[in-house]
């Protein structure tokens, strides 16, 4: 079955176009200030981390069409890290809940063809339902991951325009063809993407386009229509509703939003009264008004 | 102490501009038709990994100014490959032997952050000397990179051009104001790397280029003359030492030569007769080969 049509299903079924973001950031999750730790005492390090992923996917099970961990902050821990990376994916994926793995990886050849199978391969500890990946090798480095995704139906969201306030320095520049470099990397996503249509008229070869660039969201819909944007950036980082609703196809479908910071540190400002239960109600609560809010974006109502 | 500067004293004290990239494909190390495996029997898959990585590190004890594992592989292989990896650097870096981890990441801000903090932090268990880079998200995302460099005198290579057939499709793209999308990388990884120059006048703050590639190489070469080429391409890829001349300044410092399929499986050639010895032998062969190659190109005799 294709990655986007497992993804359409889902959507249909919590009625959500969210993605929470697990970022668990160590000095948030751990230390003296930490509210977290103080109400899950006397836990390890990777006690503490377990437990905030089980409460991040128990939120998602019922708010969210998927869960996008940040290797980032896992790889950050060391293998103990990575051995919760393994635990949450398969936590997730054990509730059906698709999990994109945020991990931007890219190479050349035999290489790329290491990392997709690392992560897009059903038989490895770290498969994931879709992997983000970064095009700068040019399209030919993709295509390995191209193809292991469609050996196990699984999705790849390519970098195009990301949610950073510097991501126009080399995205943005102006081509001598009159197109800008996100629009160029945009068009050989469409490529790679053309075998890998689902039944619900997606392909599986998604794009990463920042919810903080509105106008270039509408620029990139109009160029790929049948390409899922993968929308980082809402929430903390300062993208709206408003900034997103061009991401969205007639019928409001074609695009997904991420939120991490502002959903799973929400119990942050309870301060030091939140005990576990108040922690997981505060990110519900968070998830809950973003779902909603993403809804009203994409004109799906609630 | 800056990492261009270890680097330095390593290419003097070993006489070599020669990186064994270590990249054990699990296809090569593993299975029926796998020599490394015939000649190490009774071993785990791990244990076969671990018995290749030291091989290698000690032929590159000798032979190499630094090892560059190249990370991919090692996810591939999931957790164990990963405590092999860990293990890998240790052991490199417990000999004195640079160690480059090719992962290539990058990601925006505090997630940037993350990652430096997991290789370029001394208390990491991944910590290695220099760290592979892609600047597509802007350089606004290699600045936590070149933070956290600074703070524990490592090292970055950013991807400015690489060394597969279709780098060209993004990195040669004709810019609007005439130059070409890596000359810009180039101009961002130059004045990145202006506050990391060592005593011996080199930034910490390296490119990756390929060595398929002499003209750009050559261009390069001209508009960062502080910059340390990393030069991946040489060997299996295509690149020859007359392609990596104009990679060195005068006097032959500026750039190391990578090399891994040409060294770490040279033994391959020699078929089932080869035994732990010989297949030592065949590394260290192919690697005394590539380094005086190398040597010659950078116009530094052997």
């Amino acid at each position: 079955m294709h990655f986007a049509d497992k993804l359409y299903e889902r959507i249909h079924k919590v009625d959500s176009r969210l993605v929470i973001g697990v970022d668990p950031e160590p000095k948030r999750l751990f230390g003296e200030k930490s509210l977290f730790q103080k109400a899950n005492p006397g836990q390890s390090r990777q006690g503490l981390l377990d437990a905030f992923c089980e409460v991040v996917v128990s939120v998602a099970a019922s708010t969210a069409c998927a869960v996008k961990p940040q290797s980032a902050f896992f790889e950050a821990m060391g293998l103990w890290g990575l051995e919760s990376l393994a635990r949450c994916i398969k936590l997730a994926r054990s509730q059906d809940i698709p999990v994109i793995l945020d991990a931007k990886r890219g190479d050349i050849g035999n290489t790329a063809a290491a990392y997709a199978s690392a992560y897009l391969d059903p038989s490895s500890e770290f498969y994931v339902d879709a992997l983000t990946v970064n095009p700068y090798l040019g399209p030919d480095t993709l295509e390995p991951f191209v193809h292991a995704a469609r050996k196990s139906g699984s999705g790849l969201f390519v970098l195009v325009k990301t949610s950073n306030p510097g991501s126009g320095a080399f995205q943005d520049t102006p081509l001598a063809d009159g197109r800008t470099l996100f629009m160029k990397v945009a068009a050989a996503v469409r490529d790679l993407g053309q075998l890998s249509v689902g039944d619900c008229g997606y392909s599986d070869i998604g794009a990463v386009v920042g919810a903080t660039y509105p106008e270039e969201l509408a620029a990139l819909r109009k160029a790929l229509p049948s390409c899922i944007f993968l929308l980082p950036g809402y929430g903390a980082q300062g993208g709206t509703a408003d900034d997103v609703k061009g991401a969205f196809n007639q019928g409001g479908y074609g695009a997904i939003v991420s939120s991490s910071r502002g959903i799973i540190f929400a119990y942050e400002k309870l301060g030091e009264v939140a005990g576990p239960d108040e922690i997981r109600a505060a990110m519900l609560d968070a998830a809950t008004g973003a779902r909603r809010d993403i809804q009203g974006a994409a004109g799906a109502g609630d």
